[in-house]
């Protein structure tokens, strides 16, 4: 178990990460995600001693899903923790069941819908430039092994971005390479009280089998197990970005008109799988303006399309895509997904 | 459990693989690496179904590693075979625990390396342009799945290549794809005769471990995990090689010299991570003439005297590579290193 006073070697290193990554560059405005759990609770604490060195303005968010009968509880734990700390305290509500039955999604992506877009409306409000997240190593690990298992392309394998860009704002993951345990570790020292989540206990859901049966068994394998993972994202998010970068001129050198997009068989027949792949998915992000819920089996059937369709020959892609074959070329139209927003 | 009689499907798969991956193009000479277990068993008799079409020329190869009691009998069980096929069978034998203590290799690894020098070398005799193994979906799966848990680059997710250059020859692998309960049932419907391997069953290797312990486990949250590692191991196979091939001019762009390879800096600090270490690896490949044993954490460790190191910084590389770090360069010096030949 990590020492009970870690504090000091915590901040330290999240600020390293801050800086490798770009987080934060120093006077942002960071809206603060916090659940009440002992993650985002340590994200607050964390952030508040960077928050002189870094000249940061915080205010803490907190949205309620309406699915557990101890959510008003958890909701006001961190509003009177906001209080205590004299930070603004911003709430949001949302019926995720309803939404993911309206929306035809899993509980867990339509409550992660409703929570980014308040959290991104807040950070409107607030005119904040981030969005803080309280994910770790272990949310890391666990994301990239149940992408393994499901079955993923090399973009699955990336798994939670240190950073990313969502509606405008900056979402960070300041305790990406931080293992839960050590979070527990500082807060007990700290006498920092948080809520346990009883369905973080609820071996129904997949997360948690990975969590508390599959991790702890491959630790058996390797005791650094969580770490190998991550680092694993990490290197397969370099890779890809890399060939990103590199493979732009070439798949702009496919792709033809934009009404349908075009693109031009005989070169792209000529491209290497891996640029046959993103060639088409940068053809449906021109086609409907992003690829959403388009991944890599997806890719593969448009290829198959091409590789050994006949004219005519038709792919559906998910969020209302269509690529036909016609003489010499696939035509990529999209209808673009409209825009879920947020019911306040 | 797979139907009994499997066999048509079974060669036609194989085929299909033959020409996809262009493992043989027909009229070639092949050496068959037979162990007597029941994949090289089964990979000899695909290859005989495909003979006539493919008008090959089939050579049978057993090598003794003399690590078992029972070694001399499946030496003898594949010499039989072969004179009942009326094919010609070389036999070769090799101490491999004395290679390994001699070489300070790990047994695996120095019977590996005693058995493809052999393969090799009766290639050479027989003028077969290729050696196929017996290597399959399981393999595969049990490869990529120990090398995530080891932790690993992405060149070490991409697992046992399909085809790739040894010593002159093509080594190939038609049963890549192929499960091996798949084989051992064709071989019962056939009532063809195989040998088992009793170390296959022993715990104390990691690798029998993730067969019959892990990988099962697996299965338990995907049925069809095998073919998912597998699947994984291809995408980033390709995704590797269009990131090679792309990056080729920008990787010779940062590289001067040859005796000592000198990376600029200046321009070395401007390439993403994923190019550092694609310039650091082929600077020891232009310094030495092979990579061997230089892996993921090696080039990390290159890169960080790159990032973070003085003048005058030095980091050593496994097989005999060192990188020094002068004003506004890493020098890059290599002793090649010596070719341990098979002792007949």
């Amino acid at each position: 178990l990590p020492h009970v006073n870690e504090l000091p070697s915590l901040v330290a290193g999240v600020r390293h990460a801050i800086d490798r990554h770009r987080m934060l560059a120093g006077g942002e405005t960071v809206v603060v995600a916090v659940s009440g759990g002992a993650d985002s609770t340590a994200l607050l604490r964390v952030l508040l001693a960077l928050r002189a060195e870094l000249r940061l303005t915080i205010h803490v968010a907190h949205f309620n899903h309406l699915l557990r009968t101890d959510a008003d509880a958890d909701a006001a734990f961190v509003a009177e923790m906001s209080r205590d700390l004299g930070l603004p305290y911003h709430e949001g509500r949302g019926a995720a069941r309803e939404h993911a039955e309206r929306t035809k999604r899993s509980l867990e992506d339509a409550a992660r819908h409703l929570r980014y877009a308040f959290l991104t409306s807040v950070a409107a409000r607030a005119g904040a430039e981030a969005v803080a997240t309280g994910h770790t190593l272990d949310d890391q690990a666990e994301t990239v092994l149940m992408r393994l298992l499901r079955g993923t392309g090399a973009h699955g394998l990336v798994g939670i971005p240190p950073v990313r860009a969502h509606g405008g704002v900056r979402v960070i993951r300041p305790l990406l390479q931080v293992p839960h345990v050590v979070l527990e570790a500082v807060l007990r020292a700290h006498n920092v009280a948080w809520r346990e989540d009883p369905t973080n206990r609820d071996h129904a859901i997949l997360r948690n089998r990975v969590r508390h049966v599959l991790l702890p068994l491959l630790e058996g394998y390797n005791p650094d197990v969580r770490r190998t993972l991550s680092r694993l994202a990490e290197v397969v998010r370099e890779e890809a970005a890399a060939l990103d970068a590199l493979a732009a001129p070439v798949v702009n050198g496919v792709l033809t008109g934009s009404a349908p997009v075009r693109v031009v068989l005989g070169a792209f027949l000529q491209l290497p799988p891996a640029l046959q792949r993103r060639a088409l998915r940068e053809a449906v992000r021109r086609a409907r303006g992003n690829v959403q819920g388009v991944g890599f089996v997806h890719l593969e059937g448009a290829r198959r399309l091409a590789l050994e369709g006949r004219t005519g020959g038709i792919a559906e892609l998910p969020g209302g895509a269509r690529i036909v074959r016609v003489r010499g070329a696939l035509e990529v139209r999209g209808e673009p997904v409209p825009q879920r927003r947020y019911a306040r």
